[in-house]
């Protein structure tokens, strides 16, 4: 009896896996670092390598009914990685063929973020909603949006790219798309630190905590240290930030109408900080119909936990 | 046998109403003004007044399967307009109920641009998709999304505001509502006319045919006029309008990913001039995933016969 699932979560620099049971409870997992492998095949190789004997751990593969994997620009319908910016391998990738093929298993591909949101609605904090927005705030910002109880995946499958919408219409340059004023060009890691190093360096007079850092050391975690020691530019860049997602949110609430939003990644453990300026910002853009009713939540569970249980749940 | 249903659109201004039968055809159809009955039975009466001939001949309301209506704010879960603000009845109208019970046939309602979705979807150029976004250019931006085949409504049945989606933060202040740099604000007859006035004010040294209209005159269909005798400043409105419009539906793309964005209303009038430019910016605004794959149709229904029969194929 098949009573195993294996969830995969390709990241652009770790991949993260893990079996999981019927119950939704992973039993065991491990990762490996994703773009060390110049050809597809090798990193499939050293995938199969790490997990064979975890997988004969539990009786081997005929107890598996098969393979979910959540990877950036993963296509649902394809089942195939296309030109994702963040990874070696380039050009369309038929992952699921070439996993099917090694493991024997029947095998299911979708977006990373939209795997965690599927984690999210089958073991988090929207388990009995049918319409939410889950938001990865990260290196960048991801997204998955359910509605009637099913991702969004659009006519071709690559729907739900929310952190590439614009929200600063000629603003800010996104380093790698190039594209001008995208919500994750300041509501990630990344822009959170670009945020910093802006606001110190137009105002020079002004003194800040965060100006004992080099620039390197001017990470989200920094401007959030000097936050809480009650630092006025590092707190200006929480508000500016909240600001920008805040806005954004509002636009995503019009769209769609979700119960709740909710918030995962790095840049959440910022707390309120974080949270009440975007709470605020997206109120205050909403059409009166929709105010005081969207929950704006951080998830419950681990990021990577979520990400493993997404993925392995499109194959149940 | 139920061979026909009844449509009717609650616009603003106008309400419209049709006899609508088994294959999609409008046999008979009227219009009476919305805003001159203080109390929504006196609408509800004069509606009766008017179709109660037209339903008698073709046999009676034995022989109708039931009542479709669009309107604004009109939410299909409950039945009832909620807070309408171009309507004059205020607070949370049951209008399904009082339809069901003058008329004695079932009723359902749904906001009107949504049945100007569903209306495009049965009988109109997407006909064969299951991934859309209609949205309807006239005095204000309406919008209909349509995903996996099915009219998006949300948790409360209010989703699909995307003119009330912010693409100028802190921009033009819309005259209703009064959010800052709402998508209705600009790419609407209203916004229009007021990109007009801006322009000529903010440049009184550039000579324009737009300054021979008086205040008053100055609409969309004038600045049109001018714009195709190959004057600069009606030229350049149309290209800020498709600029923001274009941006808009980039965002809208990255979203839900449609096959077809379908565009509707007054403004489309202006073809090409404003179909370009909105082409090009939506373009330049997209993910590369998401170029070049986006169909930007005009409709091929007349608006009203689109609401009217999106509104009675809610009943079949």
């Amino acid at each position: 009896m098949s009573t195993y699932s294996l969830g995969i979560d390709i990241g652009g620099t770790t991949t993260k896996f893990g079996i999981v049971n019927s119950k939704g409870e992973i039993i065991a997992q491990d990762r490996i670092p994703t773009n060390e492998h110049e050809v597809v095949e090798d990193f499939i190789e050293d995938l199969y390598v790490k997990l064979m004997p975890m997988i004969d751990k539990v009786g081997g593969t005929k107890n598996f009914i098969g393979i979910g994997v959540g990877a950036p620009n993963g296509n649902i319908y394809s089942g195939t990685i296309e030109y994702a910016p963040n990874l070696k391998w380039k050009g369309i990738i038929p992952i699921a063929d070439l996993m099917e093929k090694k493991f024997g298993l029947p095998t299911k591909l979708t977006n990373d973020a939209n795997a965690a949101a599927v984690g999210e609605m089958m073991y988090g904090c929207t388990k009995n909603m049918k319409h939410f927005i889950t938001i990865t705030l990260g290196t960048g910002v991801g997204s998955g949006i359910v509605i009637d109880g099913k991702i969004v995946v659009g006519h071709d499958g690559f729907a739900g790219e929310l952190g590439h919408t614009i929200i600063r219409p000629g603003g800010r340059a996104h380093k790698s798309t190039g594209m001008l004023g995208s919500l994750e060009a300041y509501a990630s890691a990344t822009g959170v630190r670009e945020t910093a190093i802006e606001l110190l360096t137009q105002h020079p007079e002004q003194e800040s905590l965060l100006r004992n850092y080099t620039i390197n050391e001017l990470t989200s975690e920094a401007v959030f240290d000097c936050a809480m020691q009650g630092d006025t530019i590092a707190n200006h860049i929480f508000e500016f930030t909240g600001q920008i997602l805040g806005e954004s949110l509002a636009n995503f609430v019009m769209f769609s109408s979700p119960e709740a939003i909710v918030l995962f990644g790095g840049l959440t453990k910022a707390g309120a900080l974080l949270l009440n300026p975007t709470r605020r910002h997206m109120e205050a853009n909403l059409l009166p119909i929709f105010q005081n009713k969207v929950k704006l939540l951080f998830s419950e569970l681990k990021e990577a936990d979520a990400a493993i249980l997404g993925a392995s749940a499109l194959i149940w």
